[in-house]
């Protein structure tokens, strides 16, 4: 059974290709090929594939996401390098969507999911419109492929309530569907069940620190979500490369005033030009940037990194009391898996509380399954890179079923 | 010297009277006086005073903080059982003020100072609009008597920018005084000295947890605050008896359209209804009359002590990281002082972290200088009385020098 995972930006669509049937068997599932498109509405929009060796590259005009698939199974199904006869062999299209409000697993997509999503769109708008947008251009282009939306809250619903719950009025709460609901969660899912296999034993106490463009912690306990960074929005829990992370909304009618912005406009900018990028006064919201900077002396790009360690630091510790204590630390997303500088800050001074990194084995970790603590303390530290797609194609595959 | 310390409420004036010359030579300030004026506004309020073994009461009508105030001089140089010859003998009236905005310290109370409170208003809603009204009728009432604000976020000056910057764009962090500027200072401050005395070392790690009617956690290190809950307005942080507690803002727009209210009333409805008032589904913001209904099985009762729980224990563990490990853990306040069963639920299950209490011992202890923890681990606990107003009467003299 093949299984298209779709990854969506509001001007971009990214996709992977797996054959699920070894899975069936127990064997690895296998991914067939990748590809996507960018710049999804200018006049020309390049559109690449990789099918094993093959690496394919066109330029098309590209209207809308409807188009951008059409195009990428176009290289597919490409008869001298594609890996598909047909379309038809595609069983389903999985999108690892954002937002489901109220749905908080994995469905086959149909009006009243589209509904939910567009309920909570205002709440995650850098995500929800484009997927929005996107899925009911494909429920009429290719009309013939199952959909489905795997949300990232999925894996977040096992938090019990003392940690879902915001302390607002009962009847607000129960009305509208505001919790903390988290996110990342098909990446947090893959740390739990890969750190399950490595340390052999499935009661692990397990903290995944996902940690990218967007960045979230995950309190995992056998194999379980029970509590996370992100909360009601996307734009919650730790500094995100341009959106605020968490904020006191008690400041917004001041900056309302000095900025003369509506709420609306007040909570784009926090959305965009907040985080990273706006604590480094406009440097970048890319920890690759801001580190480069600060070693050439720039303050603000030094606060931004400061704050940014000290939020994971900050939120890794709730984690760790949430749990008594921790089995493993693993780090995952392109920061976690690549950035050895963050992971010593983050891991700096902690070896009373069971933690200590082996230094010189950090430094050389990039995107390796690597174990990088010292041995000798109670806590295993991992590098473990993350596979959101391949949860993605699983959960597409069991909603089919 | 004998300052006067005040403690305002909306409708409310308490007070405590201290001579605090004996400090200057090394002894205890010796506290004089306490008393206080309620319902200011009403008809007829109660005017109460304890001077040494005598309580006096009367009834009056009581217009404002100004006669307040006054009402209370009478009763403290009242020719029989009062304590002074005469008001001129109050070398000063400080004020455990709350938010000052850019002023972050102890300050002799003028326009700058009532400016700067005036900015921050919208933000601390319950607390700053009595102060201001009280502080103004007071300058022009009492002439004679030297007024000091001494801000709650006095202590928090230490906190390191990484600890204290939201992820705002720079120019509004930079143009407005939005921080995290943290609370109950001189609680925590008092913590700082008191423990440091007890556990005989000025560079302890400390973490102090003031838990009462509106709660806040501070990291201490050799004395002085690293890190703390409260952020920008004192509706953040742990949920308060009726205030929020951490709130992502971009459930906002759903909340006004779903109640019609606009953001002021949102915001106000969020400082007054919320909390743990809010979660118990207006049961009690009362931990006392959560318990006993929790006792008696109602289930909003329960979340609101389990979501109180486990954001402390977040919290907490947050700053566990931040110190590297923890020499002691205080507990003060009014439910931190008496509240055993609070304590049970924060420190459960924390032994590999090295916390565990003495149950017998914390059962027993309420409201007095007690350790509690079971002696085999590395954090000592204890229960430490707060004496805020001794702190202020001691900013206040400063002030003055």
């Amino acid at each position: 059974m093949k299984v298209l995972v779709a990854n969506l930006g509001s001007t971009s669509f990214k996709y992977r290709l797996f054959d699920m049937t070894p899975e069936l068997s127990g064997q690895p599932a296998q991914q067939l090929a990748r590809g996507g498109v960018e710049r999804i509405g200018s006049p020309s929009s390049p559109c690449s594939v990789e099918i094993g060796e093959f690496q394919g590259k066109m330029e098309l005009e590209v209207p809308h996401h409807g188009v951008a698939v059409r195009a990428c199974i176009q290289q597919l199904t490409d008869p001298d390098n594609g890996c598909l006869t047909g379309p038809e062999e595609i069983a389903a299209i999985g999108f690892k969507a954002v937002h489901g409000g109220r749905f908080q697993g994995v469905f086959r997509i149909n009006d009243e999911v589209l509904d939910a999503m567009e309920e909570v769109s205002s709440v995650a708008p850098a995500h929800n419109p484009p997927y929005l947008a996107a899925m009911r251009l494909l429920a009429s282009t290719v009309p013939d492929i199952a959909l489905v939306a795997a949300f990232e809250t999925d894996f977040h619903q096992t938090i019990p309530a003392a940690r879902h719950h915001y302390a607002l009025p009962k009847a607000w709460a129960e009305a509208l569907p505001i919790r903390k609901w988290g996110f990342h969660g098909a990446s947090h899912r893959y740390i739990a069940t890969r750190s399950a296999e490595i340390l052999k034993r499935s009661d692990a106490r397990v903290i995944s620190c996902h940690l990218g463009g967007s960045s979230s912690l995950c309190a995992i306990q056998s194999g379980k979500s029970v509590a996370t960074t992100m909360g009601m929005s996307p734009q919650t829990g730790l500094p995100q490369n341009n959106r605020v992370g968490d904020l006191d909304p008690f400041c917004l009618p001041m900056l309302m005033q000095h900025t003369g912005k509506n709420l609306e406009e007040i909570l784009a900018a926090l959305s965009s030009e907040a985080g990273l990028l706006g604590l480094s006064g406009g440097i970048s919201g890319d920890i690759r940037d801001l580190e480069s900077a600060a070693q050439n002396g720039n303050a603000d790009a030094q606060l931004a990194l400061d704050v940014y360690v000290a939020e994971i630091r900050r939120q890794f510790g709730g984690m760790l009391v949430a749990l008594g204590g921790c089995d493993a630390l693993v780090f995952t997303g392109g920061i976690g898996e690549n950035g050895a500088s963050i992971r010593t800050a983050v891991c700096a001074g902690l070896q009373e509380l069971g933690l200590a990194l082996d230094e010189p084995k950090n430094a050389a970790t990039r995107s390796s399954e690597t174990r990088i603590d010292d041995g000798t303390n109670r806590t295993q530290i991992w590098v473990l890179p993350t596979n959101e797609e391949l949860i993605v194609a699983r959960q597409t595959v069991a909603a089919l079923a």
